[in-house]
C-alpha cells in the first residue's frame, strides 16, 4: 500500500496552509486507501492574520502546532520527514507556502526556502520519487528541480512571470487540469489560484492525487 | 436553488468546530451547486488547546475570528443568523459543538447552549426547516426539539445515555449511516465519533447533506 507525507504550512489561507485543500488532499488519498503522514516545520509563522478582518494580529504562532489543528493532532516535524519512508509528497497551498515554508510572499524571485522544506523536497526529487505541488505552492520548483522545470499556479500573470524569472517553464491551466512534469515526476494544480469553489478546488486535486500515486507506481 | 447555513463553532477538533467534517459539508454542498454561507458566535472560546501536545494553552481566541480560517474570511455573526434567508441549516462537530456552542463537555446533562445558538436552530425548528448535526453535535437536539427527538453520535454508551436522560432517543448507527427524524426533519450522522478515517466520515456527511437537501425540498 502506499504512503504519501504531506507537509502543511500552519492552518488557514492567509497565513498557513489553505484548510479546504489540505483537507481534499487528505480526502483524495484516504478515499483510495492510501496511507498519509502530515508534518509541519516546527517554526514561528511569518505572521498571524486575523481571517475575518484580513488584517495583522499582534499574536505568534507556531506552524507545527497549528498544522496539528488539520491534522487532528497527528502530525510531525518536518524535520524528521524521511524520503526513504513514502512514495511520494503533497504540500497544499494557501499563503503559508509563500509565507512560512518560503518567504515568496515578501521578496518574490528572491525568495529562499525554509531549510526542512529545501531538505526535504531534494530528497524526493534525488530519488525520483514523485512530488505534488498545489495553488501558489508551485512557485517552489525550481529551486527545488532547477531550470526547465514544468508547474501550473492556474494563469495569474504575474506569479508566471516570477517562475519563468526564476529558470521554470509556466504553463496555464484549468483549476480540474493537473500539469505533470514526467521528467521531474512533478505534478502541480491551480487549486484556489482559480478557484472559484470548493468543489472545483476537490476535482482538481482528486486529479493530482491520482497522477501521484500512478507515477509513484512506476 | 437551495441555500444552506453552516454553523461553525471554531477552527479545531479540540477546541472548535472539526475542520475535516466542516470542509466535507462545505464540499458535500457545493458539489450539489447548493449555495452555504457559514455563521459563527462572536464569542471567545472555551480554551484553546494545543493540538500537538493536548494541553490547554495560554491563549484566548473568538470562536467567529477562528472559524473564518475555515470559511476563507467569508464567515458571519450568528446573531445574524435569519432563518427566512436559508433552506436548512447544518453544524459539523468537534469539541467546540460540547464547548463552544454549548458547554456539554464541562457539565453534562445540566448543559445550556450558546444563546445565538439556541435561538438561530429553534428558528428554523419553528419553521419546520431541516437541521442536519454531526458527530457530537446531536447532543444539542433535545433542548431544541424537546423530548423524543430521535438522533445518532454513532454507538458511545456515555453520550448516548446522557441523550436520553435529556429526553432524546438515541439510535445505533455506522459512521456513513445518517440517521433521520422525519417529524422534526432533523439529520444526524455518526462522523468522528466513530471515524476511523476521513474518507468514511465524508462518505456520511456527503450521505447527510443529501438528506437534509431532500427533507428542504417538501
Amino acid at each position: 500500500m502506499a504512503k504519501v507525507a504531506v507537509i502543511l504550512a500552519g492552518c488557514g489561507v492567509f497565513d498557513g496552509a489553505e484548510i479546504h485543500e489540505a483537507v481534499c488532499t487528505l480526502l483524495a488519498l484516504s478515499k483510495r486507501g492510501v496511507d498519509y503522514q502530515c508534518f509541519a516545520p516546527d517554526i514561528e509563522q511569518a505572521h498571524v492574520i486575523n481571517h475575518l478582518t484580513g488584517e495583522v494580529a499582534e499574536e505568534r504562532r507556531n506552524v507545527l502546532v497549528e498544522a496539528a489543528r488539520i491534522a487532528r493532532g497527528e502530525v510531525k516535524a518536518l524535520a524528521s520527514l524521511d524520503a526513504g519512508d513514502f512514495d511520494a509528497v503533497i504540500v497544499p497551498g494557501g499563503f503559508g507556502a509563500a509565507k512560512n515554508l518560503s518567504d515568496f510572499a515578501f521578496n518574490g524571485t528572491d525568495m529562499v526556502l525554509e531549510k526542512e522544506l529545501e531538505r526535504s523536497l531534494k530528497s524526493f526529487a534525488a530519488v525520483s520519487k514523485p512530488v505534488g505541488l498545489l495553488c501558489i505552492a508551485p512557485v517552489i520548483a525550481p529551486l527545488i528541480y532547477g531550470a526547465g522545470v514544468k508547474v501550473t499556479i492556474g494563469c495569474d500573470a504575474e506569479v508566471a512571470t516570477a517562475i519563468s524569472a526564476m529558470g521554470g517553464e509556466h504553463v496555464d491551466a484549468l483549476v480540474e487540469q493537473p500539469v505533470v512534469d514526467e521528467v521531474n515526476k512533478l505534478v502541480t494544480v491551480p487549486a484556489y489560484m482559480l478557484g472559484p469553489d470548493i468543489a472545483s478546488v476537490a476535482t482538481g486535486i482528486d486529479a493530482l492525487v491520482g497522477k501521484v500515486l500512478a507515477l509513484a507506481a512506476h
